[in-house]
């Protein structure tokens, strides 16, 4: 009897927030490689609030999952069996492989990781995509400058955590806005941050009157919804809003809400731009080796929130996203 | 007895479209200038869709006309009594002069305009705000590029007739969204657009899939609602949508309309930018040059939608930009 392979497939496209009828839990067999092919045994998943988009039909920045297809994810382990020429057993590796514990890869976007360097689930985060969405939203998309004030929502997820302290990196003030005192804390205390908003309990526009007392240069949004509409009324002449995500919004079951305050764009003079970090494949390299080389220095510090259970516990984790539980990169361990 | 100064005053903030009663007319004594002044016996008015938010209490990106202030308006007129060095008794000027007859100023922010050139109205549009608006905003904010396609909503007001014209100047293609038949005849048969298409009867989104097929590259929005939101599911990669004004929200009662599919701006990878004209105001000089000189070459075509009736007509006169009844610079004459 061949070795099993539990992958987790999408039965249904949810409406609102996943269920569990939306997932299959599917026994398959661990695949053998072919000529120029590898595989890779999975040891951990990236969980992105991104994937509920990639779960909904039609065109977006990337091909949804099809019905009855794996679920697509990023995920870090090594490779098991090799019949390609570039990847040898033993060796670990980052690609898009899919809620799965064992995938077939022919190469085509798999980085080799070094987990001497970091632990294997830190290349899913702060040296993976979340980290290097951060790196160029923030560097290239809004073009930070010292003594700006950033201000970033979902600050203490995998992607806002990175955007404040880079933000500290070139010299500007870093604001975060997250949900709990315990995150805020954890913002201003530990990362550095030069002030923390709870937007479950504070007034979220008066204190960005006072942390950003001559308004917000660069807005970095995570989230959308009210946050957005509201940061649109306190930007600094000349602002830039890079549009990452708006995970307020992925599981709306109406209409998206849009930010009734655009107009200030006008009053300000303002940018909103969306960005996508595949766009920067090619520079890549370069990002993750100035992210290695501040964490090598302490100046940006990386934190994964990991969840045990397996390829099972998949969709459960998944809403850990949107309920907002988790601190840092959510990652799930596997197998 | 003084000859007197007709003057329309704000009387009340409007809620909604601005009635009778939000409007005062005034009877004041024709000014007389003292040192460093002169006095300008007005002949034309401007009528723009931004004079909605003028009249609204709260921070924008100019001061709000006071209750019992005249109102704030564009105007062209001759100079009639002159204490002041550089400006004549008998020649003509633009300024922001008010809703009035006769005005008194100190010549900040006037410029001397030559009638023989163009008539004077039309320097209240194509060879002025509004014309220098379509300018900075499809070649400094939007950057169109050649070849690129450019579609502009309110494309038959005074804004949007220009930017068609500059866009097929610079080589790109140029759809107006217009409301009726006959201003889309007028767009494609008299002003050289590409293609209109009449949001009041045609099925917008699937007339931009026709005259837009390989997506749009710039959105130059003047009207904002629901016309934005079908745009933005029609951007191409990289598209800029420049912010210029939302005359169909101006006038709401309740919150005003975001755009839903904002997130579009990330699976296009595009950017909204927010303009205001006077940003650019040391530049007007090229830019009037340029444009006089595509007016000359007969490759702009200027139209005014001249209203008469005098100071007393304001505020019916407003209300047809908000109707969509002009076609062109909508100009009030007076006295």
């Amino acid at each position: 009897m061949s070795p099993a392979n539990r992958q987790v497939r999408l039965a249904a496209r949810p409406s609102g927030l996943p269920k569990d009828s939306d997932w299959e839990l599917h026994e398959a067999t661990v695949p053998e490689p072919g000529s120029g092919e590898f595989v890779v045994a999975i040891s951990h998943l990236s969980l992105d609030p991104a994937m509920r988009g990639w779960m909904n039909a039609g065109a977006s920045y990337i091909d949804p999952v099809e019905v009855g297809d794996v679920m697509r994810a990023g995920a870090v382990g090594r490779v098991s069996a090799s019949e390609h020429p570039g990847f040898a057993v033993g060796e670990h590796v980052y690609g898009v492989f899919g809620v799965q514990e064992h995938a077939l890869s022919d190469g085509k976007g798999v980085f080799k990781i070094d987990p001497s360097l970091a632990p294997a689930p830190t290349y899913l985060g702060t040296l993976g995509m979340t980290g290097l969405t951060a790196y160029f939203g923030l560097l290239d998309v809004a073009k930070v400058k010292h003594g700006e004030t950033v201000v970033v929502s979902g600050a203490a997820g995998a992607v806002g955590s990175v955007v404040g302290q880079i933000a500290k990196i070139k010299g500007a003030r870093a604001v975060g806005i997250a949900g709990g005192a315990e995150k805020c804390r954890w913002l201003v205390e530990e990362l550095g941050f030069d002030a923390a908003i709870d937007y479950k309990s504070d007034d979220v526009r008066k204190a960005l009157r006072e942390h950003a007392p001559k308004g917000i240069d660069v807005y970095f949004d995570n989230v959308g919804g009210e946050l957005l509409d509201i940061a649109l009324t306190r930007l600094a002449r000349g602002a830039r809003i890079v549009i990452c995500g708006a995970v307020s919004q992925y599981n709306a079951t109406e209409a998206v809400r849009g930010p009734s305050n655009y107009l200030s764009l006008l009053v300000f003079r303002a940018t909103m731009t969306g960005m996508v970090v595949f766009d920067y494949a090619d520079r890549f390299g370069e990002a993750m080796a100035a992210i290695a080389g501040w964490m090598r220095e302490g100046r940006i510090i990386s934190r994964e929130h990991i969840v045990d259970g397996g390829v099972e516990a998949f969709g459960d984790s998944l809403l850990k996203l949107f309920a907002g539980e988790n601190t840092g990169k959510l990652v799930l361990r596997v197998g």
